[in-house]
Order: C-alpha cells, then sequence, then structure tokens
C-alpha cells in the first residue's frame, strides 16, 4: 500500500510536549503517533495505530503456536464477579468502580481473572478437555493516581492477556516454560534486543512464582539486580535476595551495656559519635498494617534497608504503612532509641533481618531518651520475632548463585506471565471432573503484555537524536520515498512511479510528496523512522540514480531508479526474515 | 490452520437461553459463540472471535479502499470534550458518567465524534490536507435500558466508525456516495444479501441526510416502508412520507354545525355516532415539552397516527411527552371533545397535519363536553398554525414516488451513515484556512458499523432449525473434519490426515476428534455452521472415499479421500471468491 504524506493525518512538532521526561513520550508525541486526551489517556494516531497492529498480530501469531484460543471478553464488568475472588475490596482506587443507569455496580477491568474463571467454569468440565490457553487483546482501565512516560504508565491501555488452565502443577510448570518461550519470540520478533525475564513479585495477582520480562533502560521505573553474566541471578528488587551470609560466633560476644548517646538519634549519628560503622548498628523500623490496628517492629542492621515488598510478602499483608510516634510510644518504645530489647513482643509483630539476627555485638537503642545499649547479640539479649529476610538487595552484594558482585539496571517492565495456582479458580470453584470422575479445581497461569508500552520501549531502545528507528518488522511503512523538488526534471513523476512499483511488488511505502524543502523534510522522516528511505532528487535522477539509506546510518547508495523497486523489495524481505525467529 | 474439537473452548447447548426471543440469541448462545456477563455484556467465545475478526478485516479492507486512514481513540473520555458539543448535557442516561479517582468528571465513549473533532482540529490546518477520513474499530458502551436479543441491542460492543472531514458540501457528497457503496460491498462480502439503505432519521448525531442499512428481517426493531420494487423508494418509518395529497375544494365546504356527542370520545366512537368514517374527522393529539411547559396541540385526520419523530423534528426538540389532562384544560380545552377552534394559539404550539387541513367537512371536537362540530374546514374555521406533514405512513399508502403502495418490513439497522455538516465542528471549532489563508469550519460526515450485530443479522438470515449456516467470508472454520468411529479401521488416521493436508494447503479446519456418536457430532457440526463438511467414516474409507457436504444443504458426494484436501482446497478457493466483490 502507498500514503502520501500530504494526506496523513498526524503532525510532527518542533517542541517536545512539557511534561515529557523519557524520550519515548517526547519522540511518539513529537512524532505525531500519539495524542493525549486526558491524564494517561492518549489517542492512537494512524502511524502509530499500524505499529500497534503489527505487534499485536505477532504476539497473535505467537500465542496461536502455544495453542492459545482467542476470545474477547468484556470491558465493563459486574462488581459481582470481582466480590467472588475478594478482590472487588482488596484491590484499591486504581479499580474503577461505578453504577450504571440501574444503580448495579460495576467496574472497568484492568485484568480479567475473574471474566476467565467465570468463562472457564462454564465452558471446560472434563479433565479432558485440558489444558487450554484463552487469551484476548483488549482495551484496559487502570486509574492510575500518577500516570507518566507518555505511553509507559497509562490509565487506558490495550493489553494481551493470557490464562492457561491446568489438571496439575506438572502440566503448568510446562505450560509456564512454553510461554515464557513464546515472550521471549515476541520480544525478537518487534526487534527488542534487551529484554530480561526476572523473577518478580505476584503482588495482586497472587500465586507463588512469576516472571517479569524487563527492557534494560534507564528511564526504566523498575529496579533489578543481575549477575554480571546477565543470566545467573536475576531478580527484581522487589524480591531480590544476596549470597550474603549472617553467622556470629558466639564467642566473640561481649557483655552488653549501657551508654549515653544524648541526642544522637540517627545511625549516622549514633555510629559517630559512638566511633562505630553502620553494619555494627541495629536499626529499628516501624510499620502498621493498613487499619492501624497492629504495629511491625522491625530490627535490621544499620547498613540495610528494609524492603517493603519481601515484608508484605512475609506476613501476607496487601498494604502496610508506618507507623505513628505514637504507635511506637504506646508499646513502650522511644522513636529514636528503640530496640526491641524489654518489650512485650505480645503487643506488636518483631520481624528480625537476618543481618541484625547474625551480626554479633550491634548498637541498639535501650527504649529510653539518649540511651543506646553497646554489644546486641541476638538469642542471647533477645530471642523471638520472626527472622527472616527483609532487606534490600545493594548493588554490589554477591549473587546468591556466583557470589559475584550483584549490578543494578533499571527496567521497563514489557510483559510479565504468573503462576496463578488455585487462588481464583478455588474461591470462584472452577474445577473440573477428573478421570475418577471426582471433582478437582484447576490450576492457572497468566501471561500479560501491554502493547502500547512494547511500541513505546522499543523507542527507548531504538532511536537517536532525531527520531525512532523501528525495525522493519513493526515498522508503520517499510520503505520513505522522498521526492526533493518534485516539480523539478520529472522528480514528481519518477517518486510516484517508484512508490506505485514498490506498491505493487506488495511494499508498504510512504510518499513524501509535500514539496517541503530537504531539511524539513528529511527531519519529517526521521521522526518517522521508516527503516529505508528512497530520495529522489533532481540531481542523482539525472544519472538514471536514486539515493538509498537506511534510518539507522547516515551512508546513503545510489541504486538505479529503473532496478529500485525490485532492489528495494527484496532488501525489505530479507530485513524481514531477520525478525522471523 | 487446525483446531481439534477436543480442545476447544465453548460448549454447545441443548436449550435455548430462557430469555431469547430471536434466533440469533438462541443460536449464538448455544452454538457456544456468546456468553452474558452481565445485561448486554457479552464475552466472545474462540469460534465467535474468529467470525468477528474476519468482518473486521472486510471492514477495514474497504475502509482503506475509500482512503480510511486506522486510528485508536480512548473508551474513556474526560467529560469536558462532551461539554464542547454540548452532548454532555442533551443526551440521556445511555451515555455512562463517572468520577475517576480525582474526582474528574469521565464518560465511557458510545461514539466517538467530539473525540475525533478534538484530533483533527490539532492535526488537519490546511485546505491541502482535506478531505481526509479516519476510522476505528473500538469497543464503545451504552447504557442501554433494556438490552435484548442477544448481540443485536447490548451495552458494550465493538463498532466500526468513521469520520470524514471536507472543504465543501460537494466534496461531502462526493465522499458519502463512496461511502454508501462501500458499504454495500462490506454487507456483499459478509454474506448479507437483503440489506438496504434507507433514508433515516438524524437524530441526536445531527446534520441533514443521513441513511440507515438495514437487514430486512422479522426480527428487526425497526420500521421501514419500500415501494414495491424495492428501490424508488426507501425508508424509515420515522421519516418516511407518502404520495398522499390533500387538497380539498372550497366549493365542497358545508356550513360547520355543533352537535351532542355524549358520551362519545374517540374517534371511533364518534365516528360510528355520527355514521361517518374515521377519514371524515379530526383527531386532537397532545404532546408537551420534555420540560412540561409548552404545550404541543396536534391536529390530524381521524385515520392518522402521529409520527412523534416528524413533530420533534419539525419542532426542533430532542424529546416530546404527551401531555396531562390539566396541561389541556389549561388552554381552555376539554379532553375527547378537543380541537383548536376558538383557544387562543399563543398558548400553545399548534401543528395541523396535511390530512387535516387539506379534506372538508371534518368532525372535530367542540372544546365542551359531550359536543362536537361537523363540517370543520381548516382556512375557514380555524387560521394559524404550523401545518406540516407529521403523519405516521400506513401500509398501502402511495409511494412518494412511483404512486405504487408502499410496503411494510422490519429492519435490523446494520450500519449508518450521516452528513453531519459542521454540527461538531462549528461548536468546537474546527476550521482549516483555504486557499486565501482564511479560516473555515470543516464539514463532516461519519460512518457507523456494528460489528457484533452484523454477525448476529448474519444469523438471522442465514441460518435453519439447527443452527447456522456461515458464509465462507466470515465463516470460524472453512472446513470441519468429521471422525465417525475414530477408532475403527483407521478412520482417526485418515481424518487426521486429511486435516493435516488441509492445513497444509492453507484451508482453516476444525477437526472432530472427540469420537462423538453421529447424532450428537453433526448436530454440534451444524451449530458450528462450517460451511464445507467432510465426513471420514468406516463405511467410506473402505472404498477409498470420504463423505462432502455442504451445510447449507442436506446432499452428500463422495470424493476420494486421497484427492480430498486438494479438491477441498480449490472449492474453498472458488467458494471465497463469490465474497470477493
Amino acid at each position: 500500500m502507498k500514503m502520501r504524506m500530504s494526506q496523513m493525518v498526524g503532525k510532527r512538532l518542533r517542541e517536545d510536549p512539557k511534561d515529557a521526561k523519557t524520550d519515548s513520550h517526547k519522540i511518539l508525541v513529537r512524532g505525531g503517533y500519539i495524542r493525549p486526551v486526558s491524564a494517561g489517556i492518549y489517542s492512537l494516531l494512524p502511524v502509530a495505530k499500524r505499529i500497534i497492529r503489527k505487534i499485536e498480530e505477532i504476539i497473535r501469531e505467537e500465542m496461536n503456536a502455544i495453542d492459545g484460543q482467542e476470545v474477547l471478553m468484556p470491558v465493563v464488568l459486574p462488581a459481582e464477579l470481582w466480590q467472588e475472588s475478594g478482590r472487588y475490596e482488596s484491590v484499591g482506587e486504581e479499580l474503577l468502580r461505578f453504577k450504571d443507569r440501574n444503580d448495579k455496580a460495576m467496574l472497568l477491568g484492568m485484568t480479567h481473572e475473574e471474566a476467565v474463571v467465570q468463562l472457564v467454569r462454564t465452558e471446560v468440565n472434563s479433565y479432558k478437555q485440558l489444558p487450554i490457553m484463552v487469551y484476548q487483546i483488549q482495551t484496559k482501565y487502570r486509574d492510575e493516581a500518577r500516570p507518566r512516560a507518555g505511553l509507559i504508565r497509562v490509565r487506558e491501555f490495550t493489553m494481551k492477556d493470557a490464562y492457561s488452565f491446568h489438571t496439575s502443577q506438572e502440566s503448568l510448570d510446562e505450560y509456564y516454560e512454553r510461554a515464557h518461550a513464546a515472550y521471549e519470540k515476541i520480544y525478537r520478533r518487534v526487534g527488542l534486543k534487551n529484554v530480561v525475564s526476572i523473577l518478580s513479585n505476584s503482588g495482586m495477582m497472587g500465586g507463588s512464582i512469576s516472571h517479569e520480562f524487563m527492557a534494560l533502560a534507564d528511564c526504566g521505573e523498575d529496579s533489578i539486580f543481575l549477575s554480571p553474566d546477565g543470566k545467573s541471578y536475576k531478580a527484581n528488587r522487589e524480591v531480590a535476595v544476596s549470597g550474603l551470609k549472617f553467622e556470629k560466633n558466639v564467642a566473640d560476644e561481649l557483655p552488653m551495656e549501657k551508654v549515653a548517646t544524648p541526642g544522637q538519634k540517627t545511625i549516622e549519628e549514633v555510629a559517630n559519635f559512638l566511633g562505630v560503622e553502620a553494619y555494627q548498628t541495629g536499626k529499628a523500623v516501624f510499620y502498621s498494617d493498613a487499619e492501624g490496628k497492629k504495629l511491625i517492629f522491625v530490627l535490621i542492621r544499620g547498613d540495610f534497608e528494609v524492603n517493603e515488598c519481601k515484608l508484605k510478602n512475609l506476613l501476607g499483608l496487601n498494604e502496610i504503612k508506618f507507623a505513628t510516634d505514637e504507635q511506637i510510644r504506646a508499646v513502650g518504645s522511644v522513636p529514636g532509641y528503640a530496640s526491641p530489647i524489654g518489650l512485650d513482643q505480645s503487643k506488636m509483630i518483631l520481624v528480625v533481618d537476618h543481618s541484625a539476627a547474625g551480626t554479633a555485638n550491634l548498637v541498639v537503642g535501650a527504649n529510653e531518651a539518649d540511651q543506646h545499649y553497646k554489644n546486641f547479640n541476638y538469642g542471647r539479649d533477645l530471642e523471638g520475632g520472626i527472622v527472616a529476610d527483609v532487606a534490600c538487595v545493594r548493588e554490589g552484594d554477591p549473587c546468591p548463585v556466583t557470589g559475584e558482585p550483584l549490578q543494578f539496571r533499571h527496567g521497563i517492565e514489557v510483559g510479565n506471565i504468573f503462576q496463578l495456582g488455585t487462588k481464583y479458580s478455588k474461591p470462584m470453584n472452577c474445577t473440573y471432573l477428573d478421570k475418577d470422575g471426582k471433582s478437582q479445581v484447576m490450576i492457572m497461569g497468566c501471561y500479560g503484555i501491554g502493547v502500547g508500552r512494547t511500541m513505546a520501549t522499543v523507542v527507548e531502545e531504538s532511536h537517536d537524536n532525531y527520531g525512532p528507528i523501528w525495525p522493519m518488522s513493526i515498522a508503520p511503512y517499510q520503505v520513505q520515498v522522498c521526492a526533493l523538488n518534485p516539480d523539478k526534471d520529472g522528480v514528481g513523476e519518477a517518486a510516484e512511479k517508484l512508490s506505485d512499483e514498490l506498491d505493487k511488488l506488495g511494499v508498504e511505502v510512504l510518499f513524501d510528496d509535500r514539496g517541503e524543502k530537504a531539511g524539513s523534510m528529511f527531519s519529517d522522516a526521521d521522526l518517522l523512522g521508516v527503516p529505508f528511505r528512497v530520495i529522489v532528487s533532481p540531481k542523482s535522477l539525472a544519472n538514471g540514480m536514486v539515493e538509498f539509506r537506511l534510518r539507522s546510518s547516515r551512508d546513503t547508495e545510489l541504486i538505479p531508479v529503473a532496478e529500485a523497486a525490485a532492489i528495494l523489495a527484496g532488501r525489505v524481505k530479507e530485513e524481514l526474515a531477520k525478525y522471523q525467529d
């Protein structure tokens, strides 16, 4: 097909949008790909829609290749479905709830576990039909408090969400691997080169094992720890563990003594005052549950930070918040001078991080103003509580697999896969009859990819100062034909003819027929990022040639105008083949 | 591709759904195509999703062929956009309004004029870029009070909506014709045979000229009048006019006289009592505006009904309702004995239908209990008011074009096209610079097709007692291979092999590998409506043959199993070609 740029809906802009901080946000707005309609809600202009359709088609092919069956579930769902799973209450304000005209409680789907379970429990009844996977590519809405970064974090988005159903954990494991491989293939095919799958926290989705697919990018809002080889260990900061061991020798333990530390409250102040290092101190960090009913007292070594995600997972809580000074005093402690020593543990949930439990002779608070203890030793001076890993991994901590220093990276989450187990199927009674005619609960997995976010991530990974460099597999057009001085010496006619020939050979052509000056024409072309560009100009045409260049390079090559269409069509095909597998 | 029926998600049901009245509703639920999630909200199961995708692809091709550029606008829109056009206030409860978490007023898009105008007014600024058309295929929500008939009238639906922008009415006229032709092609390609385009009322969409594409079907909720040739005149009941002429001869007018009609209130009672026919009487019908502030007094001949749509259009009102007896008495009239004679017309809007104005010597009310006038003549006994056509056309009334008796039909509206003019572009300031650099308002058209409704309409038109008969162009699969007694005499293997061969030849195959009994297998196949069916059974296979039949016929044909794949692939291609143009 051939598109004339003079008719194309979508302006290129000279200025970056004011609020844009990431490259993809700037480029997608400036290049005429997306337009904001409300905060975190965008319209896709024709060039973006073409890219999105290609991404969707790649996803669809790979989902079909792992036996996915495409369905379409509603955007608007009845609240009762989410009440069945318990998420109507447990999910926060990001779930948009409303009443319809008959005063019935409804919501906008942000994910479709409930809807798919409702579907599958009526349609699938026998072990003979399992395993199955169904998926959809569909609009979702998530009422984000702070949408940001263009298409990276939006409120309305298109997502491919897939759900598999199994009779056993083994079957799920096996399918999960196939889905994992399909995801890797999808990212290769859309041209993303730096995607890693990492262990992740399952969060509100439930289940145990899950992976996030992270495109490594400095603008990413996710934090990742990787082993130096990038393979042996990969985990989200939320769940990452280090290879650090905390094992103290009881023989080293010195007698505990109280010392005056007037006005010294922070770890830094206390350590300086007593002439010790942060790793020789113990820090008290206080949280409460969402309702503010239960105090959570964390003791961790002074050189570590509490990982709230690990803490929530440990305690099985969806939400925690920092405790108030009153809550701390209510258990008999003193803010700034707190430790669990001598406190009534029945009034709190005490968590002792491995770092604090396994290090000898720490400085800790004495629960008295201006007083600390030296030589605190867990086991001797304090017992009880939950001893666990609730510490944030630090860059350079040893990798739990190889022992080498962990590297810290930012990433954009472009997909995720979860082993849900029976989290939804059990409460929603999604069962099948096994070989013996006995009713069993199905075991589930789910698999998501954000389509628009994938497009934006390609831009983050593949652009220069002038615009995006689209991979041929998802480029809005395959070849851009630029007519330079179209009114002169038959340039317009030659360019039009070349465009038509390319079109006939099945190439997707964008024909810049506007007669703009070279500078403006080429900066527009850069913003459109079409991988192949042909320039028809009076000068080269006089020699029977046209100029060819790649979007990704500044080199040009002269090719004979008579053969240009055939040559380009061949190169497009070659280039496409690179993304086939 | 090959799909095994043993794995296919979607059950066939033996019973019709309780609430289903139309064939498509029954068939789509029984065949495992759709499942209700809430009132008027459905999930599409895999077979339906396959059909829908094919319909969407046909629509997309035809939209691209008339220079459409595909975009995607949001489902969730900010209220302020609809405030700009004035529709936030004027549209009723079917527009779902809600607040987001930041208390901002939002709505669910039920149509996208406002969103597209916002887009185009920023992207298109010069006459050089016009005309353009943009379209999307996207989810919409309309909070229907009474969803019904399965996919025919739903709350959430997928729609193709297209919008064109022009510099002149001539350009719009020309494009409107192209769109009209594209719609006719779309319906042919999806296999709908009985679609007619009719003049329609523009309703809340505004604008003047508009057409509805009606699939003629007894279950349709729209009412249509057609000339006997089906071409010369086609109009929705809401706007249909007849060729009736009402011209009275003043010489015929008899003196008006008051007659006692004790207890006779209805036209029938009065006519019987006075020994005249209904067409010799005049009937008073009372409405008020939505706020109940203004009385609308319609005088129409007793043998006609008031067409409220025509009346609203005449008066430029979005809504009218029947007046109360108090409102009638307030202008000095008497319910049951009303006429405009002697009333103060400044207290009402008086509308006299042509039938009443143009017929001599009518019996009308005397605005006194138990009293009527005989020989009322408009012009002599009453002047003023708006004389206009506000009558419903009746079956058999003469066609306004040919004079032959009009025929009455029911139809399902599967699409519509509107000339919007400047209804949205003017208030929303959607302008361009003309050749002289002067700012001008764009002229718009819009073009809609309901995708799911189109699928349901195909079922209404193409089914038998056992299920749908899908046209090859949109069939979920092209060939269904049924293995009868798959465990016997190599039947299963032969059927599997044939399925694989068909798959390799690019045929979409549904392979019934379940080993069900013939009756159950065939009734399932009937509900799936795959146009070509091949039955592999021990008996025919013993002779090296398989049975072939069409879904649309009970005849079977034996074809050699060795050549079956090639023969069938050829026939599929031939059949598909029938829908190409």
